[in-house]
């Protein structure tokens, strides 16, 4: 209860299901003057909505989104800001087949064992959809970011099944349907999502977020380390398996020679520990990656159970992504900049530094 | 700032530096009537404690804990509980050298950035030494859930170095020094540990933590996931650099068709999802793993600059653990059983089932 | 900042201004399955619209409330509800002879100097307007209560200048424009209004509200006890200048041997602490009184300055009340019942009795 | 649950009973680099303690405080401060007759209804001992407001019973043992607690405080109001059963042309708001009232009834306040001082301009 909200002093918190009228949220604790618009909200709605290339859903949101308040002759008044986003290709219809079973790798089950019933309308609250309010959000921390502290949030997609991504060119990012900033790999990629699409399967992906320019200082020390706080806005993203800072995972099998990162007058040798020491910013670039599951939603037949107790077998007829991790990457990005956000504030609260 | 809190309903707060007085918190939002004495938190505190064995740290606390409040005629009453750990082998004086340098791969120079100066005896706030009161405080969290509601929480090393520990036995887990489950692999844990001390080096490690008998419905849509809060509290304890749940990274390379937990009468075919689903938990066992890094405390020396902007280099010679991992899954356990707490009480308010 | 919400397991999140587009609201930690339709709000923010007696301002909006989410099939579903309500007889333009001056008794002056500038229609978000989401939230606290826990939450005008209302009826209170309980007192109060109409002036007043049937045990020791945070929920509405207790500021000249509730087997024998002791309900009906100020918004011409630093005078020519005293009764009712909901699932929560 | 804590950046939790072996509390949130000793808290602390004349308690506590953390080298490091008292001068054994009663008046009933049984011992944690850890992390506010803002926080005894105190001399208020500001009333003062000693009764009082200096814009839009978070601060003190800003209860009669403080060049014509308006800070000084109520332990023998539902009288025999209200000055001020600094460091996240 009360989970719906995120951040301390920057807040965010949200409403809206998958097929109910609309999706909304309130931002609170933004600074005021911000020169803000709604199109200031919608470039980053765009790149996650479902519908812009045949890799993904075919969903046909245009989520728009309207500012209702806190927002005065162009600029932000420091009152909370009320967004909304109305559903308009809500099909509550399609899902009168599964109101009485329950998908497997989805909600259902856990959402009506949790609450005694569930909105079983394309999984209520439980679907990515929800994400859109994340995004709407996030771009106003972006841009905050940006313009008051030249901090740039990016992602991009690092891997889908087998086909690796590297950082060959942030500039392709948004230049392919897939965020991928390596151009050769998207024959690979388009060759996958077909495969995929025929087989009526999908697959998992892993997305890296990097954020420059961060000041240092950011983070408070115990248990809201920057890293724990994005570890948890990140996992809070729909279908997110694994958080790695840095180094992540690969520290195991490193010595402390080889992963501390040694200083000269230069600064920093190396970025082992993605720019995060103590839980507290080290002015270096932070790097976060992230797992996301394939998506349970195929036609790939499944056995499961219905609400009476007896076994059937589901198929997924909605409208569904392949890979969602594609989608993954301007949540993510969202998700990083309210973080970085709210420990921005906290910090020229403390410390008066920034 | 208020960074040193965790929890919304069952809310720990700590404070305490390395070499300090004391270190110290306060459990908030525990039921009544659970009987409880210090030896119930002492059990947990002794198996965290550096000096236990020639693997760790020399550093000899005895890490006595003295509960101050909150318990009355052996039986919590529901209000607050103070706790106190007296800092007992705290050598202040060995950090001198230190004092005017950045340790590389520690938190010196992120604190003395952040806040103008620092504690620079054993990194102060930012030492491992803190958790010893999340260790305390999940140990109460651990009674009330295994006495009411038989949930176990439990942590073993699934990894240190090239050495992988495989889930063999429980029961060895506490009888080694290591916490493996797996005798076979002492003898490869104990020399990977002697060269480690030799060579003055350290190693990284992974924990793998379960959660069995949970309730099936805790967790809160959006941002409070189950998998967001563990997530959140497993990356706060120093030196983790990652954190998964379930099949974590591995499900980049996966289909939907294989990754997905189908469902009979008879439960769950698998467990792909490590026990949660849309951020709440369906009933299965809740299996979590995290990456350690290498402890940067070592005798290589290493290159660094002072406060003054000069390099230098240094060496560590205070009391350190060549696998900072191995003492990492009672506090991991601690971070888990907090976390579920929480989430127990949360459900309990809002649902009534629990 | 983030000062937008209140309430910890039953949190409301408001949003917007008088004169934008539509006010708003988030509801969480709603208990699942309460039957719930935008009907059950609709009654309370009838009861506090303006324009519905000649007695208050003449704004004439429906207030009309929709409900976006959290309610399926005519129940509540555990997840984030949210409300809108669309302003419909907004005038910005009314406000711009206002906007370079502070209006004196308004927030004008303290929201530009806090925020640099202001939204100056109509006050922005501080005007008393943002109360209307606090009823329609209030709403679904009140629902619960009574449907689940015959909880009654209701208030009174208890005086309006030197007019005296006592409570002689409940049944009268919303038989009459004024939430008056004493029928002989209406004339009393008609030629008051009147007057104050005639002279262009306004009356301050006092609200009196009763909880009746509250459960034992609600309410925590030291700072978040049941009388401190009524106190605060009070205290947060427009014009609320003081808060009272059970006996209240008359404590100060009685004695223990007095004030004390002394108790026989068949309970309290009296109620001056107002159904408190030691921050928690004892059972007996919670008694709470409250201060409005007159409000500033008169006819009168007041001395004040510009923004330029000129000294000038103000008309107060928009739609007011004479004593918006009058329509405090609802938003204190909702303030009381968001209160009882949110310590009503603490209690359940810590301690599994309600 | 977890409420033991206040404020939002600057965070207060506290633990202890009354005849537990200490009390003592965690302050997060504090800036560092402020010069701090244990001297700094003593002084309040001495302030508040009881048995410092014949007026008040003769419990002979010293109340010695020690810094447990969070300072180094004589400054605040930024992290949390740990902090105990000690409870020397605890008498468990005088309360062994009240263990199977209510004491009327006390929360003996109401803690017992909440948790199912209570620690008896002086009324455990609903005793006012537990304010003494409020005045100590108050010290720390009000040196830091002082310090850096010259923001003063100061209270006095405004009337106890039928004698009224004037504001007539700051310096008087700590020069004598009730912290009269009128050395004309001390005598009335002296002869009403004798004459309460004799009958063994006791008298309610007001207190009132007052804040100087505090920045304009202090306080946030809706619910955290500044008087919002006052009222809650000051009602969560032990007995106070009324709070008042500015004029208070006085607005009920008065009209909107006398109320609204009219501004000049020269500033505010009057300061009958209290210095806030629209819940924000405008610069005059803050003005608040509090009602205590006269302490319910006394010798006049009182009907109650016993656990096991018998009825009996109760006469009071420990060591007792005739007018607890003279001992709650520095408490006052401490809570006021927690809420502003609270909100000097929101102002300063969001705003950047203090």
């Amino acid at each position: 209860m009360a989970g719906n909200s995120i951040g301390q002093f920057f807040r965010i918190t949200t409403f809206g299901e998958s097929h109910g009228s609309a999706l909304g949220g309130i931002i609170d604790g933004v600074p005021p003057s911000l020169p803000l618009t709604e199109k200031d909200l919608q470039y980053d709605l765009d790149r996650r909505r479902p519908g812009s290339s045949r890799y993904t859903s075919q969903r046909s949101e245009l989520d728009t989104v309207e500012i209702l308040s806190g927002v005065f002759n162009g600029k932000t008044t420091g009152t909370s800001i009320g967004l909304i986003i109305k559903n308009t290709d809500h099909r509550p219809q399609d899902y009168e087949k599964i109101k009485n079973l329950y998908r497997p790798g989805h909600a259902d089950y856990t959402y009506e064992k949790k609450y005694g019933f569930r909105d079983y309308r394309g999984g209520g609250r439980s679907s990515a959809r929800e994400t859109a309010v994340r995004v709407a959000a996030g771009a106003v921390a972006k841009k905050y970011l940006f313009n008051r502290k030249n901090i740039k949030i990016r992602g991009f997609l690092a891997q889908m099944g087998d086909v690796h991504c590297n950082l060959k060119d942030w500039r392709q990012v948004d230049n392919n349907p897939f965020f991928c900033p390596d151009i050769e790999q998207l024959t690979a990629l388009d060759t996958l999502i077909n495969n995929l699409q025929k087989s009526g399967d999908s697959i998992g992906a892993k997305i890296t977020i990097i954020a420059e320019n961060i000041p240092i200082g950011l983070g408070e020390p115990v248990f809201d380390r920057l890293d724990a706080d994005l570890a948890h806005a990140l996992m809070s993203i729909n279908a997110v398996k694994g958080v790695e800072i840095g180094d992540g995972f690969s520290v195991i099998t490193k010595r402390g020679s080889e992963h501390r990162d040694e200083m000269t007058l230069d600064g920093f040798d190396s970025n082992n520990a993605g720019g995060i020491l103590g839980g507290i910013s080290n002015g270096q670039p932070i790097i976060m990656h992230i797992a996301i599951k394939p998506t349970s939603s195929i036609t790939v037949p499944g056995k499961t159970i219905t609400r009476e107790n007896e076994e059937t077998h589901v198929v997924t007829i909605g409208r569904h992504d392949p890979c969602i991790g594609i989608r993954v990457v301007p949540i993510a990005e969202a998700m990083v900049a309210i973080v970085v956000m709210d420990h921005l504030l906290r910090q020229r609260a403390q410390c008066e530094k920034i």
